[in-house]
């Protein structure tokens, strides 16, 4: 068995890839909620609706984030109301979060909301939160600390980032399906998804206990670099690593994860950092075409994602 | 001044055509808010929203509720999902539902919330809810009791009406549009618009206070006839005089209103009526074409009531 530890878009990118080469059973994708926040009276969850949505096939590959084929009729009508609409919902799209406000209102936790709307789109493979509990990212600017989705969509990322820190995490427990998958006896190894390290995985290695698990746990722990060249294949990364004082390249990406990781796969065409990595981290590196264009690419990196870390297994 | 207490369809298109007769100053529409519910956790007020809808001109007229050219995209997502669907949120609906429960939320009064509204759409006459307390209309039945919202739309007003009540009605106070319009000056008299008088009436009238000032003011109150021959133009109004045991007509609703009413009108096609009600209820009544097709009909009924009001006001 697979545990992945997945946010946004890259997440949902290798989730998809490994939901092609493993069987349901096989794969548990376990996915940030640090992200999550409540906005127009709704909760919502980003990175798990970009997880489940690409699983079933249903994203906007295009966009990297919400349905295909959504509209905004109710944003366009909101927005002649004077309401906020900095946060798009699409109208197909809020029924998602419609239908989790209501069953977490009803008392169900965000695991058993996961489930059934996962089972309604037709998602085969496990996917749950890191927790039932509130863990909020926050970042702190120049302008005071932000909340994430304030900093990442209202704000456009430009306020710089200086720091992270995920209110709630230290008192969070771990989902029993998260808690499960790292005692699992056929857990065969860990990948963390191409997902910004900072704002989408930091948050589940902060939950009590996760890191430690990891480290503990025999199994190989995998980290796919979501940088290629000079440059995060989407979103904020490159500019966090900037402003935090890291140089933008999978290197930077190997040292953030240090000895927590047994091995990292890197693009392809960045093979000739593969001899420093494995000298300064202690990490193998494996350097495969590592864009995520369509299905058959992400089936190709998962593939080779799944290889490597059985292989690490075997040593 | 006229003041116009209002329910659903018939309140609105009552309203509609008051204000092709009468300048903004000169109309307070007071709208129900017994049928108000919180669903899918969104704030929902039915009737305020068919008469801010139908002043704006954007209600779906065929219809009699929701807006024009309305889809229904989040409702099939949110069927699809298993999500609750009885209660049919169009998209451009969700907008309004959205931003009123985001208002209530911060803090706003549904009278502020409902000003705002209407001042988008740009309805121009003064709207307001009858209080910005909750009121829950609930109907007894030998099913039990059930919230309004569940008799009328999940069970089509097939159970019994055996019994109303406006549970919260004896706590709330009228909003402050209605109490000052009560105490106005300048108020020439109060149409009561062709509502259901038992579910969208009844709950104004049960305000503290509300009944009493009707009373006491020397202006004419004149109801007008949500009943045109033996049948109710729209809604379970019909069924439910039958199951109270009241005949269908317009005489019935003269006795409901009894000597609140100084004036009723009537359909043209039951002025046979007439001269019964004037002995039986001491009621004053004017027979005129009321069925609302359109808005040229929705004028000419309104220019009868007023005519017949102002009327009663120099006897």
């Amino acid at each position: 068995m697979i545990l992945a530890l997945a946010g946004g878009v890259g997440g949902a990118r290798m989730a998809a890839g490994l939901a092609q080469v493993l069987p349901p059973e096989s794969l548990t994708v376990v996915v940030n909620t640090g992200d999550d926040f409540e906005h127009l009276g709704l909760s919502i969850s980003p990175d798990l609706d970009s997880v489940m949505y690409t699983l079933a096939g249903r994203n906007n590959a295009a966009q990297g984030w919400g349905l295909e084929g959504e509209t905004g009729r109710c944003m366009e009508a909101l927005k002649a109301l004077g309401g906020d609409t900095w946060f798009f919902l699409g109208d197909m799209d809020l029924a998602t979060h419609l239908r989790r406000t209501q069953r977490l209102r009803e008392g169900a936790t965000l695991s058993q909301v996961t489930r059934e709307l996962c089972a309604a789109l037709g998602v085969r493979h496990t996917v749950a939160p890191m927790t039932d509990d509130r863990v909020a990212t926050r970042v702190l600017t120049p302008d005071g600390e932000l909340d994430f989705q304030e900093w990442f969509v209202r704000r456009r990322c430009e306020p710089q980032f200086l720091e992270v820190r995920f209110d709630g995490a230290a008192a969070a427990r771990p989902s029993e399906t998260l808690v499960r998958a790292l005692a699992d006896p056929e857990l065969d190894a860990v990948v963390i998804c191409p997902s910004n390290p900072f704002v989408s995985i930091r948050p589940i290695l902060a939950l009590p206990g996760v890191e430690e698990a990891l480290r503990l746990r025999r199994v190989p722990v995998v980290a796919v670099s979501p940088i290629i060249g000079n440059a995060s294949v989407k979103g904020p990364l490159g500019k966090i690593l900037g402003e935090l004082g890291w140089e933008v390249s999978s290197g930077a990406i190997a040292r953030h994860y240090g000895d927590l990781v047994d091995g990292i796969v890197i693009d392809a065409g960045d093979a000739r950092l593969a001899a420093a990595i494995e000298a300064n981290c202690r990490t193998r590196v494996q350097a495969v075409p590592s864009l995520m264009k369509d299905a058959a690419t992400q089936r190709r990196l998962a593939e080779a994602v799944v290889a490597f870390a059985r292989n690490l297994a075997r040593q």
